[in-house]
């Protein structure tokens, strides 16, 4: 195998270059990246905007010189035009509009995700932003600068809409989210999105569930958010993420099957349906270990994997992707959310016959102070006694989101709920109990179904 | 069955009469407890010398009237003198030294263990302490109080050793360890314990290696502790923490059987040798389950678990111990320290084919100010490719003990080295990254390995 390009060179894309030269040093990928920013952390725009991060270069995983010593070989500013699967080609333009031809033996499809944007008027109105590429949060910070806007409003109230009310916030906005679902964060329980809600109003957010933006309009030079409900929400400037869409246009020309939300439909081995090309991260559905389907889950933590999966076969390895929990987590204001596997909907939803138990405890022992409340939902099946999910709430610094993962190592495994003691957790007073918080959520289970 | 009866009212007593309330509600047991002390933090203790703990009434898991609310029996300051087994006996006094009887059908020894004394002249010196249990920790406080010692010497650098170096320095005394090993922390690779030693340096400790202690004297009202290659250390006071011993002697009285380190043999179901007789926690042997074999491993969660098991099954269970894998985990000053599983050393030592990695990398996106430095230190089986075990250090509050619990999770279910990455391991960047220090840290030995 001599030519192995990748087209898209963000988490995807360079996961599967790096593992591609760790296989075999003589390979030399070309990776086709259309913008200037290879290997950015997208997840790190929030913290730009919040000037947490105090310039955006500094959101690069690795610096154009890092990847090129990597043994990479860069194409910042080029698109791909084309792909002929015939000849084995790979059309590009760069951004003089020059065309070039690149010879491949093996493709790496990582193009990613774009934001969606809802079927509203108003999305183009001066002041209405989405956020997904670094040029997005260079728009939003100079408009603060700029108008030195005093309330925003957020449509969506998944990751990105928490993240954004707290930098938003933390810039001097008042912020309003407005969210279509029962609660926020519609990947949590809605029993446990009252938690984060309250979370939310007690920093100061105005939070607005069950609506549907009708439109986005522009009054006296102000926008307005209307809504079901004779909601209408002035606002300086509005965010827009209420998700995203796989980017699969190029694929699609060379007859590449798409599936779940128009995701590029692959294998375990991330092989499309066209030999010798594969598709990695956010424009490629997600195997879900737990439901046993595909599912499109468009995260970094996935996208990685993928992406190393993609470079490890596309150089003569037969490795599969063992399948996404959906474990997220993420920090709003002093609090931090997270969650693994299926939540006691989504259960039910899939057939199981979910038991769950709210638990709120301390983060460690209560006499070294401060210790910090904690909130375990955790999920199993009542029939197969499995544990299926969780999600936590607890402060910040508190080891919420590795406490998340022991969980997600756990049901990886698909341990049972009477097995989870047996795990030999850590302890130390100040930073846990001698059963671990986690233990302790799941023997509530243990006695509610007399295990 | 009818009557429980438990002698020892600490983690492993506690943990016992809690299940066997959860099993059968109809019984209540009988803890024999010889202090006024029931279900105490002994792991707390450090924690009130330093006064992060206001009162040592705080360091209770559960007040009297909480276990007693639990329907446990409780016989405070009662001491079990013997124990018939052919009539099924307990006989106890109580404070005043009257003799009573309690029948038993089952009976559990959680009888603890008792800190080890080193055999050297001077133990007896006022201002010589040893740290085990409420009354030990009371002395030291009143010692400081009433005679502001200003140095202190620690014989031992294993946990309590650390725990107490930091106590005693927020006290305001001069702090040195004397430790007999190359490092501090024995259960830690010499290599990673002298990153340990560097860190208890920078915060002013005084470290003492590869010596052995051979005598505590009194010169002009001073201690001072002596030791090989001419070491004299004035101190005014001195805490010996060389570890502990089990407290066996009653029920060898009654012929139970005993292995490493003098603890009870018992089986995985925690029932001893003779008949209706468990015996559970720091009294009893642990089975380790990498190494396969019973070790000595006197852990609070040890016991815990230990306890459970002995409870469910005197109610008629006949739940396995799964065995322990020595995890570990301390805060000393500003970082904590953890280990799980073995260490290279110890692995060697068992026959395997150590191959580690001392990875140091950043606790989450350094673009998220601040980050903190992380030491992970992996050891995995060359032949088999098993994770064996992990050695980490990090700044206190960057979720360094729970992500040992990841390996801990891990290791239970035997995980491969080439398998670690598959895990779906949560990720923001206020807290980690798309890999997790722990995946990018076992991704350096899979290069290694190249698997």
């Amino acid at each position: 195998m001599k030519n192995l390009v990748i087209i898209g060179g963000s988490d995807a894309g360079i996961s599967a270059a790096l593992r591609a030269r760790e296989i075999d040093p003589e390979i030399r990928p070309t990776m086709i990246v259309a913008d200037n920013f290879p290997n950015f952390s997208i997840c790190g725009l929030p913290y730009y905007i919040s000037h947490d991060v105090t310039h955006w270069k500094n959101l690069a995983h690795r610096t154009r010189e890092d990847v090129e010593k990597e043994g990479i070989n860069l194409l910042l500013e080029h698109t791909a035009q084309s792909i002929n699967t015939q000849s084995k080609q790979v059309t590009i333009t760069d951004k003089t509009g020059t065309l070039k031809s690149l010879n491949y033996d093996k493709l790496i499809i990582g193009t990613g995700a774009i934001s969606m944007r809802p079927n509203i008027p108003g999305l183009n109105h001066p002041g209405v932003f989405f956020l997904r590429w670094i040029p997005d949060s260079i728009a939003i910070d100079e408009h603060i600068k700029k108008h030195s806007p005093k309330t925003a409003v957020i449509i969506g109230a998944g990751y990105i809409g928490m993240e954004m009310s707290e930098a938003l916030t933390k810039r001097g906005l008042t912020v309003s989210i407005v969210e279509f679902a029962d609660s926020v964060m519609p990947s949590f329980d809605a029993d446990f999105g009252n938690r984060i809600r309250d979370m939310l109003i007690h920093n100061g957010i105005l939070v607005y569930n069950k609506i549907a933006v009708e439109s986005i309009n522009t009054i006296d030079k102000r926008l307005v958010v209307k809504g079901t409900g004779n909601l209408e929400l002035p606002a300086d400037m509005v965010l827009v993420s209420v998700g995203s869409v796989p980017n699969t246009a190029l694929g699609q020309s060379i007859g590449i099957n798409t599936g779940t939300k128009g995701a590029f439909k692959v294998n375990l081995k991330m092989e499309t349906n066209i030999p010798d090309v594969y598709a990695a991260g956010d424009c490629a559905e997600t195997w879900n270990r737990i439901l046993q389907k595909y599912t499109y889950l468009p995260l970094g933590t996935v996208a990685h994997k993928q992406g190393r999966i993609a470079g490890e076969n596309a150089t003569g390895g037969s490795r599969e992707f063992s399948g996404s929990l959906g474990t997220q987590s993420v920090k709003v204001f002093d609090k931090v959310i997270a969650r693994t596997g299926l939540n006691e909907k989504e259960a039910r939803d899939a057939g199981f016959q979910p038991v769950s138990t709210d638990f709120e405890t301390w983060d460690h022992k209560v006499y070294y102070p401060p210790a910090e409340k904690l909130y375990i939902k955790v999920t199993a099946d009542r029939t197969t006694k499995r544990i299926l999910g969780a999600q936590m709430l607890g402060a910040y610094k508190t080891e919420v989101s590795k406490r998340i993962d022991i969980f997600a190592t756990a049901i990886y495994h698909g341990i049972m709920v009477n097995e989870f003691s047996n795990y030999d957790l850590s302890y130390t007073p100040p930073l846990s109990s001698p059963w671990d918080p986690v233990q302790m959520a799941v023997q509530m289970i243990e006695k509610e179904l007399k295990t």
